[in-house]
């Protein structure tokens, strides 16, 4: 069942307004969902290698907001969001901000796959109201950036 | 010209995701879009005839944030966005989010046409990440409470 050609993210987009990422990660869907909703670990794999990140906020519920900083060498960046659905360990569904480009904001829906051997598959959609947004988004560097997040996510889970 | 039907709000749903609201103002452009854009005169006419709408937070410039309270013997209401473009007199652009719905957000496109005699077309259009979201915007009592907003909004301009 290993396919290391699935340890490496692949971000693609989707019709008009949507981009799809999917990585798998060798660990159980629980652990990966921990990961993604807790804010003591958030800050262990949540941005690029160079980023220090701090939770400044992070209501784990339904309408809950989280705000997170990044700091690096080439400054600071904020990301905000609500969570707009919460169903462990399979779903979480919030929307993303980021402070540069405010009211620019995609509806991110994360599902976690079980794959039956101690493996998980994330596949995140990304949804913006216009087309023009998710190309923006695209050609941001979002794809290297969120690439490290997820190898550093998958490195912290092979540690625990 | 003059065209008693277009002094009441239209409302219609565009396509999946969209809801198109036209009226027209006996006003010049210029004291439309003010009304708009200004925290002073935002709670003589935003909200409903019950409500007292209090402007907490409103910094008219791209990117900046707005938010209001709405009061009324109904309860506690809170709306906020932020102005993504600002093109006086002619277009604002903003997100809208209702704090009963947090992360349910629509971004709002305003576009004032001047009718060349003194009055003014207002044609709003409200973008949705998905049709859900916009039908349920629509089943919320939506047309009644614009309806009456924008009715106050003709008023004010009436009086100036």
């Amino acid at each position: 069942m290993s396919n290391a050609t699935d340890e490496k993210l692949k971000v693609e987009s989707v019709g008009e307004r949507q981009i799809r990422a999917e990585r798998v990660f060798n660990a159980p869907r629980e652990k990966v969902y921990e990961a993604m909703t807790d804010p003591e670990l958030i800050p262990k794999w949540w941005g690029r290698r160079q980023d220090t990140t701090t939770v400044s906020e992070m209501n784990v519920e339904v309408g809950g907001r989280w705000h997170f900083v990044c700091e690096s060498t080439d400054g600071k960046h904020e990301f905000s969001g609500v969570f707009r659905e919460l169903e462990p360990p399979e779903r979480v569904v919030q929307t993303f901000e980021w402070d540069g480009m405010p009211g620019y904001i995609s509806v991110d829906v994360a599902e976690l796959e079980d794959l039956g051997d101690g493996r998980t598959r994330v596949i995140s959609t990304s949804t913006f109201h216009f087309a023009e947004e998710r190309d923006g988004m695209l050609s941001s560097g979002m794809e290297t950036g969120m690439g490290e997040t997820y190898d550093r996510l998958a490195e912290l889970l092979a540690q625990s």
